[in-house]
């Protein structure tokens, strides 16, 4: 029914198999850095109007691919997209960041948080999903996506973004039994949500969780990777006969990922505080790295940014199971030439770290 | 000439020699949390003038200690003083953060940078420290400290607080050389401003490197901790017959403890995100660890406090070497019964941990 893939070694290298050089793409890339992105953003007139466009969303979500040659595309939605289905109020300020008019502290309020059904009122979601694969015709493979838990979580609580996380520390301290439960629901809303996506066509999902290295290491395994555990268990991870691959990334969670290579994730994200060595050593040779150029490095010049993707190609080594990408999301100030020096030195120097093919 | 001290066993633990129970301290413990803080505050005016009038800054010095059994005082002070005293114009807008007028970003503006004389510009700190030790009169330690070059750098360059670092990282990759100077220069005034707060009394120093764990670890030994290492080595270490001790904090490097040891800094601070039982596997037996309770926790109630405390205790395990804090500043939103809560929890429980003294 649909293309064949045309461009696999993004699935292929999720898998541990070998490619003839290491495929790239770059977090938050569809975004503000990209001119492109600013104009459609304007006509959709709010940030949640073009998530919840379909149209717009294929259309930002292809920007990037017509600028450069990304190995992936990855839908353009946002990670409160399941709280906003909940009724909790999401509203995005000018600047701000997002806010959510009725955040969850209760008993009560945790009792009462539906769990959306993802084909009714995230529906747009997956209307943006099949028509994006319509659109992208089988060139490269496109990436599904979800909040973990737990960030999803902090969001919920404090109702908006924080930088003490004093409400929901709060209740993981004094109140473990009730974030259970909060986190509990939101699990069953983002396998829900994820498998949805995987059906209406997304070849692979990632699962951010932004805020796990806020957490003692005990909390992180207890708050935050527990849950992402369930949602690996829970994916369908086969579609039309092919793997659907899962990659976990927690920044700042460089010390927690040999807990996190046990979930049965294909792939584990790395931001760019370790390195891909020390990363390799911590989670052995079965799962693939994600990572992890300093996204600050694309304020550098180009030759600059070439010689730091030669210094991540080499932390990865010889062998295959490595994506590139940046180590998060891109910067909106970045000059989108250097994005596209760093997407040229790694197809100009990965060939090197790949074994020749049979 | 001064008193002898009274309670040393904040300084014994940095020594890592045995104590009857684990001495504590919080950082930030003169701050906002503290309504005696929050007064003497407004009647100052401004942040930068409770900073430099020697009087106040020993005023709210002392505040915790009359509330609470703390081991040691920490000078109340920035890390930004030695920019202010080069002459960048620092101001403190409310809830903004620190603002510098004139951000150091090109070759002209790192040559011009002067070194203050911290018995000039930043006499009025001396002056606050020989204030404190008298008023003190012996009952605990005083602590001196300073921000890491890295880390007063990216005020420096940034003009401000930063969430991406983009011109001080566009610099480190960019313009190396560039960056090395200007580290060069902002570690000579820090040596030269800890070893004045030493003359004038400080009885232990502490280098903060808030912002150590933005960097690739690569980076991280060649931009921050290179010059903690310098630091380290040009302090003076002994005064009137006595060791003094040297605190390096880094936010988020629990992953760089081995090399941190490797400084010759006799104590280590440790964030929440790295049990202590992992950092002395990292570090081994001979350097002193501090922390490491997440600041969150202090949200909840003071019977989870406790066993929060507890579990510090035991991740530490038996032994000397221990300094009882939090793993960063304690939150403005804090309710200060539950940091008594705290300290009075190490009190009753740490010295269950010390082995019997001789």
């Amino acid at each position: 029914m649909s293309a064949p893939l045309q461009n696999d070694i993004f699935i292929k290298a999720l898998l541990s198999q070998p490619t003839p050089r290491t495929p790239v793409w770059m977090m938050r890339q569809a975004g503000r850095y990209l001119p492109e992105y600013r104009a459609t953003r304007a006509r959709a007139g709010s940030f949640m109007n073009l998530c919840m466009n379909p149209e717009l969303a294929c259309e930002v979500t292809l920007q990037p691919l017509a600028r450069y040659p990304l190995d992936a595309a990855i839908l353009f939605s946002d990670i409160l997209t399941i709280p906003h289905a909940m009724g909790l109020g999401l509203e995005f300020e000018a600047g701000e960041g997002p806010k959510l008019a009725r955040p969850v502290r209760t008993q009560a309020d945790v009792e009462r948080l539906p769990i959306p059904h993802a084909e009714a009122e995230l529906a747009y979601v997956m209307k943006a999903v099949a028509l994006i694969r319509r659109e992208l015709n089988g060139r490269v493979p496109l990436i599904g996506f979800a909040g973990s838990p737990w960030t999803v979580g902090t969001y919920v609580v404090e109702g908006g973004s924080s930088k003490t996380f004093s409400h929901i520390k709060a209740m993981l301290y004094g109140q473990p039994a009730l974030l259970h439960r909060l986190l509990q629901t939101l699990t069953q809303a983002t396998i829900g949500y994820l498998n949805a996506q995987i059906e209406s066509g997304a070849q692979a999902v990632m699962v951010f969780d932004t805020w796990g290295g806020v957490l003692t290491p005990r909390a992180y395994q207890e708050y935050s990777l527990a849950y992402m555990a369930q949602i690996v268990a829970g994916l369908t991870r086969e579609k039309d006969g092919k793997r659907v691959p899962v990659i976990l990334f927690t920044k700042n969670g460089g010390a927690f990922l040999p807990q996190m290579a046990l979930t049965g994730a294909d792939a584990l994200g790395v931001d760019w505080t370790t390195d891909l060595s020390t990363a390799r050593q911590r989670v052995g040779p079965r799962i693939a790295l994600q990572g992890n150029l300093d996204p600050s490095v694309l304020y550098a010049p180009p030759s600059a940014i070439r010689e730091e993707v030669r210094r991540v190609l080499d932390s990865f080594g010889q062998g295959h199971g490595h994506v590139f990408n940046l180590g998060h999301g891109i910067h909106p100030d970045v000059n989108p030439e250097h994005a596209g020096a760093m997407i040229d030195a790694v197809h100009e120097l990965s060939p090197a770290y790949h074994p020749t093919l049979g």
